[in-house]
Parts: structure tokens; C-alpha cells; sequence
């Protein structure tokens, strides 16, 4: 798409750190970083968000974020690595162009430990209201 | 393995608000959930994390999360989807079997708008730095 800043990223027509490109996926640091390492992995083609994604290319971003998720652990000795993908504005989704972040964790670098929120201790849910949504879900 | 309560989920030796099943994957609510339908999808067999997952196993947990998110979508009307997937102690990672959430958002649901932080204002990166870091993630 031709305003589309992830596109011309990955057309190389914006500069970018590139951290690995093939055919499908291009992989670029953050330039606003969670932490150090903190990339993202994007399909070249322009796919809205998960819904959107055509299902091979979709394999490829993951099994990229896997050897990319491993090349990080090696290279910067990350102590974890937290996968986040955001689909709408709702979930937080700025650039609607699919992209996964791939976020370093390091021991006590302050961020929350849950992906979510800051709420670290959620209470357990009712299990009646878990049937009925379970059921809607799977429409049973 | 044998004390590991999601093999045991998996199994359905533990009951579970089960939402799908196939031969390698399995997906059910999260009990203590960020919101309405949080699930996890997990692969049957025991991986530890996405270091450890075998790839194609990986492709069908994510085939299947995609899947599940336009379920989600539809079924619950969720305003956006969030996936998030930890590796890690570090990382927020407490049930060492790989799983990925799928955390369902709505409008004005109160959970920080970004996937690791309450930081919504990050500073961006000197280039210098970042330039560094893509040469040592991508060996060049």
C-alpha cells in the first residue's frame, strides 16, 4: 500500500536497522524500543492484522520470529523473549500493517511481567460465566 | 510430562473450558483471564518454550490462534485481539509449556494500549546504538 510506512520498509524505500529479510518477511529493529533487541517481523505484502493474513505467509512470520527469537537469546544473552501481536485499535494497534514484536526481556528490567497489564493478580473467573463463553466460542 | 498441569490439560486429565481440539493443538480459557474469552492455545505434546517447539507444531498453534481470533471476534465482538506469547521466567513465562494467548480487547477495557509496558511514551533509540544492535542479532 503506498502510504503504508511498513510497505516502503520493506521495499527499502524507508531505511530501516534490518535485521533479516527473505522472499516473504523483513525483520527491522523498533526504533522506539521496549527494551534492547526489541524488533518487529513483518510480512513484505500488506495484511492488515491476523484476520487479514494469508495463512502460509503467517507460518513464515512465525518460524521467522522463532530463529530470530534464538538469534537474540545468543547474540545479546536476552534472559526471556515475549512475542506480542496487536490486531485493532483496541488492542493496541498503531500501524495497520501485521507486524509481531519480538521483545527481549532481560532480569529486572522493570517491565510488568504480564503481557496484558499491570494487573498481576487477577482473580480467579467464575466458572459458570467460563462454560457459557466456552460454548460461544466453540458454538456449542 | 507428568507434572506439568497443561500436558495433564491436554489431556483431559485436568479439566478445562476446552474451546478447540485437534490432533496437536488445544485451546481453552484461561482461568484467572485479562478479559472476556482470554484462551490459551497450546501444543499437545510437551514443548518448553518457543526456543524448544518444533516448527511445524509452532505453524499450527499459530493457524489455530488465528482461527480462534476470528472466533473470538465474531462470537464475542471483541473491538480488537491481542496475542502474546512468553519465553521465559524473564519474560513472564510462569507454566513452562509453550502457550500462546489469545487476549480479546474492547473498547475502553482499561489495559494498557502496549503489549510490554505501561511506558506508552517511549523515547525513541539513538540510531548509533540500534545500528549496533542489528549488526550483532543479524552476525554481520
Amino acid at each position: 500500500m503506498e502510504n503504508c510506512i511498513f510497505c516502503r520498509i520493506a521495499k527499502g524505500e524507508i531505511p530501516s536497522f534490518k535485521i533479516y529479510e527473505d522472499e516473504d518477511v523483513f525483520v527491522f529493529l523498533d526504533i522506539k524500543p521496549f527494551s534492547k533487541g526489541h524488533c518487529l517481523v513483518i510480512p513484505k505484502n500488506h495484511f492488515e492484522n491476523i484476520f487479514d493474513v494469508n495463512e502460509n505467509i503467517l507460518k513464515k512470520v512465525i518460524v521467522t520470529a522463532k530463529k530470530i527469537s534464538e538469534k537474540i537469546k545468543n547474540t545479546l544473552h536476552a534472559d526471556g523473549i515475549r512475542i506480542s501481536q496487536s490486531n485493532g485499535k483496541a488492542a493496541g494497534q498503531e500501524i495497520m500493517h501485521f507486524h509481531l514484536h519480538i521483545i527481549p526481556r532481560y532480569e529486572n528490567d522493570n517491565m510488568p511481567m504480564h503481557p496484558a497489564a499491570t494487573v498481576s493478580d487477577l482473580p480467579q473467573a467464575d466458572f459458570e460465566d467460563l462454560k457459557k463463553i466456552a460454548e460461544k466460542i466453540s458454538n456449542k
